[in-house]
């Protein structure tokens, strides 16, 4: 990663695709707030001594909350900047496609 | 872990295991705190348009994170609460471990 | 599903389309004649009554072998049948993609 | 299991232990032979060119039929080799089911 430049991420679509979550944006942060939220729940239950087959069925919970974000993220991905990619792009975003879903299977 | 002082049991180990997780309390609580900073680094991403794949990226890391912290408290449980628990209850503790593993398997 | 009918499946792509894996039919195949063998072999370790701990390591070479061949057939899907769509049917084919990533994932 | 031999245990329990699931083997190999016969019908699936979608489901369902062999197994031996286990040898075997546990996770 250069360090004297700024990474313009956003900004040159025909480069890096922009982000295919953009009407969803307000969704998915609600959705990470109350992620967060649940983890810190989860700490206070350490924190309290709280018994560990509870505190694993929080973290299993928080688990599904991110596998859904997850879920919705490649999606909104699958169908904004895969699809919507030129012709030439489309291969190599699809390999990045699955060497995510790859990385949510736990083979990455 | 304290030499000097009892360890403070929350609740009587008969009706209510004690959680097994006591000298490695700080660490866990640590290893959530990051956790939690990681999923409201999500957030910022998410605000700021970032990429969905490095998005998702931050996902899995977070996913393996908490994988991590659910296999300690579950090697801690089955240490304390389950190989030392009375032996009329050890079959019940191990039934509702192996109902925590089938939900950190997502098959719960 | 008609009864009285044979599901031409293969032969109208445009109602229903055609596999994405024709070129990598051998190879896939094999690793699947492989997993049945492995399969085979975590019968006759049960038959021998070998160590759990031994068999569950095979069951999990299993899944393993099995996630790398769902991984390949859905990038062979996403390439052919998802991008190489009729622009119509991309969205529903991604949908239905997605669909198989939740259950690979077992959100399903 | 025959009722009138001993069962014949395959090595001394205090340099590798028994295996649990004596009492559920014609089980397990009919679940097992079960998973084997999805995986030649997987075979038959790729070899007639069926819809890669449709492969991929069925992959699902040797996954989570596999995942409910392992819970079953882990179960078993949980209860039979770690619980039965000498006081001196328990947090080894509980060690290893973890170990286990955390491939299965797909984290080992």
């Amino acid at each position: 990663m250069p360090a004297s430049s700024p990474a313009p991420v956003t900004s040159s679509p025909d480069v890096h695709p922009v982000r295919g979550y953009s009407e969803t944006k307000d969704k998915l942060n609600a959705r990470l707030a109350r992620v967060e939220g649940q983890v810190r729940g989860i700490q206070r239950m350490v924190e309290e001594d709280r018994y560990c087959i509870d505190v694993l069925t929080q973290i299993s919970a928080v688990q599904a909350a991110l596998d859904k974000v997850a879920l919705k993220l490649l999606d909104d991905h699958a169908n904004s900047c895969v699809i919507g990619a030129e012709p030439d792009q489309q291969a190599e975003r699809t390999t990045e496609l699955m060497s995510a879903v790859a990385r949510l299977m736990r083979r990455g």
